[in-house]
């Protein structure tokens, strides 16, 4: 069974020199967490941080998989969500992680989606200034984007993630086999950032989601070779610029736009997750390329074609409720990417998987699309 | 007059590659913060963290000095003293940075002693996953040993510095000038620090303060001498094992002993202040030594002699109020230090300027040593 279950996993290793680390996907990865930690890292201790949605359903697993293989453990069962991004819990999860007497070659594992990992993952950043850290993803779109890269952190009232530091993790096990009780909207939304890697500079593998979605979605082979690629494409963006320098930029197709609808929507998860609003944003990076005569409008097309078959929202007309706005919605867009001098960075694009960095998008031209598309 | 000052000052850089900086010792430097500053760093923006001692005496002639270099600069007073290394103003300043829209290429900038710098380094280096960060150390022990080698953090209800991250600053600017407001019992116990150098692998220099630690302690020539050499010293170990793998150990020459001291009186600096707990450790690991027949017991006197002569304590008698048992001291130690199989890791010595890392030291043996110093 484990037998079987290995030969079934993909493994993405990111190259980071000393800190170079290997990406596990596939299922039944959670029962072997012991053994691939126990083969990777020295110490026998792990501080686990989990939140009060996949503590129930996979924490037990976890903790006899690493007993079975001589790593003893504590558990932090944190609130899900947003904002549990917080000082608050980064203290309460440093004072669990100190009490638990993690020393600086034993492990912080962060089981959950995006936010456990980036709260953990700080944890494990400076606790003791640095200790191993093991990421078990559970969400999509932690397998995909999150986990790798090493970016950890918490919000603060002036925005989010502004309190981390890069902090790569030792190790990363996606079980996709835990993807089976994520529920359907949170998977789709993780599946936006699939979608993107293609965007960015991976035209074939655009293509080859349209053609197989679906059985990303229903689980299988597919889902882990999608995961896979995902990952790698993530890798070689972090290797070639860890510390978000340049190219690293890239990874924000589609999130300019979709950030501002995020704060338009006061993170209000019942209205818009950050997938959802990364689909409605890059099909809108990829209209405004059109407008800019840097694509063909047929791009933007096809790209709204396909999130929206499996059943993402690509307008800002479908968010629930009331929008402010396009001067608010700019002004939101303004504080998180600085104007100079009247001009914009953003992600643009010269058709599908060719997406560049433009420094010089006026500001102006931004504002008058933001009319046309949702005028009040 | 600038430049006078300009031509007594000294400098030592800190060579770590792309993250390379100086050390600016001397006289007037505050002044010319401003300068130096605008010299190095692109931005254009500083937060200013300060204590309630040093800022109304200090703080503002440097914002005068950022103002006239085109630098904008917002400040914050923090309460004085051990207990600022908290989360609780850690959370406070960076929410200050934020505010005040520090961004990577802008600085915050530390005006205090350790605890203002190793608070102040911790936020640079988390907030926006790190910005610049500039020293502006005001005791002798921040110009010689805290603002150099990138240590930074916060105490935890679980032990001193055990949550931070190493983040090297863009620029050290120790001004000698404001020694002269650090009252007398601060400057000696940061003098502990400075013959500690010495006593790590500097045997000349030992025997160069022996004979001219007056000048050092009235000022000018010698003080500025004794400063770079320190720093120097301190580059030297920190550049050889930057993130304290091995080598870099040796600076906890006297600390073992002074850490459990620390413990025992409970960090109450009316009883003893850090310096003064390495002046009389620094005693105990000679002493120590020489019950180990590793070093000559006229070392350990040598040592005291000298430690007495500038007025710090070298006895652990001499601390006032009742000091644990030892065993209660030995304890301390332990926990510090991990036991593995009744041995501990400790800083011996074979003599003036011949400490070691010693791996293999019966914690048998420093306990019986303990009841013979300190007998109940
Ligand atoms: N560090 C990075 O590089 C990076 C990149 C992208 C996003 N992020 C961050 O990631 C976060 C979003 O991540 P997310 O979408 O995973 O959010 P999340 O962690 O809140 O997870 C979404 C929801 O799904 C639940 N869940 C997760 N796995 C489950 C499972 N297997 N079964 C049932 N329920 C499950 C969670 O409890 C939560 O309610 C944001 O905070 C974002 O800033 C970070
Ligand atoms: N990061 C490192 O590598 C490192 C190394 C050694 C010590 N430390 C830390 O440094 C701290 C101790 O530093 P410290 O001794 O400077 O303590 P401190 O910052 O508390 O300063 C001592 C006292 O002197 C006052 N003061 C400072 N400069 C003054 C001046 N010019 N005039 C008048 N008053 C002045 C302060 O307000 C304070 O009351 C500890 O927290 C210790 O853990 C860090
Ligand atoms: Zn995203
Ligand atoms: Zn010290």
């Amino acid at each position: 069974m484990n037998a079987i279950a290995a030969s079934t996993n993909r493994k993405v290793n990111v190259p980071l020199g000393d800190r170079a680390y290997d990406i596990l996907i596939g299922p039944g990865l959670i029962a072997r967490a012991g053994a691939e930690i126990a083969a990777r890292l020295k110490g026998r201790k792990a501080a686990i941080i989990t939140d009060e949605n996949v503590g129930p359903l996979y924490l037990n697993a976890l903790v006899e998989s690493l007993t079975a293989s001589g790593i003893a453990s504590s558990a932090l069962v944190l609130p899900a969500g947003e904002k549990t991004k917080s000082f608050e819990h980064l203290m309460t999860a440093c004072d669990k992680v100190l009490e638990a007497r993690i020393e600086r070659n034993d492990c912080v594992i962060a089981l959950g989606g995006g936010v456990i990992g980036d709260l953990s993952g700080f944890v494990a950043g400076i606790v003791r200034r640095g200790v191993r850290f093991v990421q078990i993803p559970t969400s999509l779109l932690s397998q995909v984007d999150s986990s790798v890269g090493g970016k950890t952190g918490i919000n603060s009232r002036h925005g989010k993630n502004l309190i981390g530091v890069f902090h790569q993790a030792d190790l990363v096990l996606a079980d996709t086999d835990v993807l089976n009780t994520l529920s359907e909207r949170e998977f789709r939304a993780g599946y936006a950032e699939v979608a993107k890697y293609g965007l960015i500079d991976k035209p074939d593998f655009f293509a080859w989601l349209e053609a197989n979605w679906q059985s990303v979605f229903s689980g299988g082979a597919a889902r882990i070779e999608a995961i896979a690629a995902s990952c790698q494409a993530k890798s070689d963006v972090v290797v070639a610029d860890e510390h978000e320098n340049s190219q690293r930029a890239l990874l924000n197709l589609g999130h300019t736009f979709g950030h501002a609808l995020e704060a338009a929507t006061a993170y209000d998860s019942s209205r818009l997750v950050h997938g959802e609003g990364v689909a409605i944003g890059m099909v809108l990076a990829h209209e405004f390329s059109a407008r800019m005569n840097l694509a063909s409008p047929d791009d933007a097309k096809r790209v709204e074609r396909h999130l929206r078959e499996v059943g993402l929202p690509t307008r800002m007309s479908e968010i629930p409720g009331i929008l402010p706005p396009a001067e608010v919605l700019m002004d939101a867009i303004a504080q998180d990417k600085k104007v100079k001098g009247g001009q914009l960075t953003f992600i643009l694009t010269r058709g599908i998987g060719q997406s560049f960095v433009a420094n010089d998008v006026p500001a102006s031209e931004v504002l008058s699309f933001l009319k046309e598309k949702h005028p009040q």
